[in-house]
This record gives structure tokens, sequence and C-alpha cells, in this order.
């Protein structure tokens, strides 16, 4: 019944990492776990463990804990990694060629199954068996197959006016890459990867840790500026 | 004065967006700019942006709103990107590979000048330049030259050791790949990549949008269950 209730964005963010820590300890033969347990593992409180998993009607039991493999295998159907998906990769440079090649993927059903760029030294290459297409063959792929995600790897000044035509030729979502917000209808689905941003933040919360250092030794001059 | 309060991580996540959404309004000779624009543009709302800049003290007049050159630069000064970063990468496979051949990082001043790998078949080959050593010359390395960032991009049942000897040698801050959480003491900041996390999300989202379009037609049907 969990597909009745909007489930906040929060909550589908942290899912993934549910699914994670579960999957590590199926790995260790853990077979039951509390959710006080599971929350010193993650670093979350134990009430917010109950409450995200009540999202999909919860599956605890009072002085039992969780069962992990009963979770996982929930979490996973929730997820919709009991399917195979079908993913094209649209730019064929280092990041793009990075992906093709982790195996990863293709073990949780992430099947990559074309890559597509504008160079010409790039066409026709195959990295790991999948071939590098010309981007103008790219609409007639995507309308023939059943493309569920694109990961976008293209230059930010392409990547809006791609975008829009790959949902119109019925791509589902992006996972984009290209270091720019894109606009797309409500029914299309994007998540972000701006690897620079992330990169950014981290810069400045090192930067914090020395200025607030910096204060305590230098606390009088500061207060002068 | 903007470091002698502590800033919400919210507003510093958005730190890197508002730097390039201005950084595109320099592109194209935009000097000025309203909240009520900048909104626009960024899809989110006025009162936000204002909200967010005030952390900094705020920097727009009423009725004639933002300088972005001076917006732009103050931002880059609070994420410290006035500054020269040195990074390494440790795990010199597909995806620290593909960061090293990211020429962009280095416009910005994040300039990595080392790759760390066990794999003989790496170790002595240069990836633009920059040499793949073996991991064990990485305890002198670090301790010799002043690493900011070790960009991890290694397996995830090493990542945990590697990242504490790295913060023990002296590295702030790790910008982790690996698809495992880090336990690091509060003064080594973290920024995770989590790509299949993030992919998870993604095909979710996907899902959810199906389920609903679903539930639309076969209601009675998802009552029953």
């Amino acid at each position: 019944m969990y597909n009745e209730r909007k489930i906040s964005s929060a909550v589908i963010n942290r899912l993934p990492r549910y699914y994670r820590y579960l999957g590590d300890l199926l790995e260790n033969d853990i077979t039951r776990i509390s959710s006080k347990e599971l929350s010193i593992k993650m670093n979350i409180t134990a009430s917010q463990i109950r409450q995200d998993l009540n999202n999909f009607g919860g599956f605890g039991q009072q002085g039992y804990g969780y069962n992990v493999e009963y979770l996982y295998s929930e979490i996973k159907k929730i997820l919709g990694l009991d399917k195979v998906y079908n993913l094209i990769v649209v730019g064929g440079g280092n990041i793009g060629q990075a992906l093709v090649n982790y195996t990863n993927f293709e073990k949780r059903g992430f099947v990559i199954t074309a890559v597509f760029d504008v160079n010409p030294r790039l066409i026709g290459m195959t990295i790991r068996g999948i071939e590098v297409h010309d981007v103008d063959c790219m609409e007639e792929f995507v309308k023939n197959n059943n493309v569920d995600v694109a990961i976008l790897t293209l230059p930010r000044s392409q990547a809006n006016t791609v975008a829009s035509n790959l949902a119109e030729w019925g791509v589902k979502g992006m996972w984009n890459f290209s270091h720019v917000d894109l606009n797309m209808p409500d029914d299309i689905k994007v998540e972000n990867v701006h690897l620079t941003d992330s990169l950014m933040t981290l810069l400045y919360k090192i930067n914090e840790v020395e200025t607030d250092e910096a204060s305590i030794i230098h606390n009088t001059d500061n207060n002068k500026e």
C-alpha cells in the first residue's frame, strides 16, 4: 500500500542508504537488527529509522527488531531494483566512459545499451563492448528502444536542449552530470551529480574549520574588522 | 564577519549553485539582478535568496538589486575559491582517471598532484602528466606535501582504513566516491558522491510516476492488495 501516499524526498534519498547497510548486514550473516543497533551503525536516530520505515508499512516487530532479509528485499522492491533498466550515455568523454566501465551497475540491473557522441574520433569505438554512436542516430534509437534513463555527461551549453529532446522521445529520467540545472516537465525525473558543486562544498567546510581555529586564536583581531 | 556565525549546511550546499548562476550572468554581461529575477532563474523563492545571502552580511540594495560581480567575487571568497588546493586521487581506476582528466578542476584552482594505486599495471603510468604512485609511497607524499583533499575512488572495503590514515597524516577533507560512509573525526570534512545511491533515487522517482499513473487507472485493484 506504500505507493498510495506521497513519500517525502528526504526519505526517498535515505532509502538507498538503508539498502546499502542492510546488504552489508546480510553479507555478514546478520539476520535481524533492532532500530537502535541500526541507528548506531547508520548514525541516525532510532526514531528516525522507525519513522522512515513506517512510510512503507513498517517491517519491525516490538522486541524482535527488523528481519534484515525481508526488509532488504522489500526496500529492493520499493526502489524498483527487482527490474532491469535500459540506460544510455549521452557524451562519451571521461566521465561517460568511466560510467560505462563501472561494472557494478550491471550487477544491479542498470544496463547501459548505447553511448552517443558528436566526436568522430569516438564514434564507432566500443567501450566494454558498448558502441559509441553518432548523436544523429539517437532519436531513432530512443524511439525504438525503451530507454529509462539518459546519463548526461555533455557540455552544459547543450544539456538542456538534448534533455528536452530525449524527454520528448520517451526517456523517463535524466541522470545529469552536466554542470547546469535542467528545466524539465514534472513527469521527467532528474537527479543531478554536480561534481564541482560537491567539491566546492567540501572546500568551504575545510576553510570553515581553519577559520574557526584562527578565530579562536585571533579573536580580538577579528572583532576589529 | 560572516565567519563568526555558524552557517547551516543547507545554505552552504546552495552556495556553489549561486556561484554558478552568478558566473553565468557575468558571462552574459548582466551586472545587476533583483532577488526576484534571480529566484525565477534558480527556481527558489526570492525570500530564500535574501535569507541565504543575509548569512554573509547580504549584498543587496533595496530598489537596485544585487551587484552581480561583487556578489560573485564575495561568494568566491566565502567558498575559498581565491586559493589553490592540493588534491590527490587514491584509486586510479575508471572514476579516478576521469577526474584527473577533468581539466575544469584546475581552472578553478583544484590541482591534482598525484594518484595512488596498488595495481602494478597502473603504477608508473602518467595521466595527463600526473604520475600514478605506489600506495606505499603515500604516507611520505602526504606528510611532505600539504594535501588539502584526498579523492577516494577505492574499493569500499578499504576506504575507511585509508581515510583514517590520510587524516592522521594531515589531509583535511575526503571527497568520497567509495560506496561506503566514512567514520571520521569532526575536524575532517567529508563530501560523499555515492553514484549508485543517486541512480537508485532516480529510478525510485521514475517508478513512482509510473505507479501513480497505474494507480489512477487500477485504483480499485490496488486497494485489494
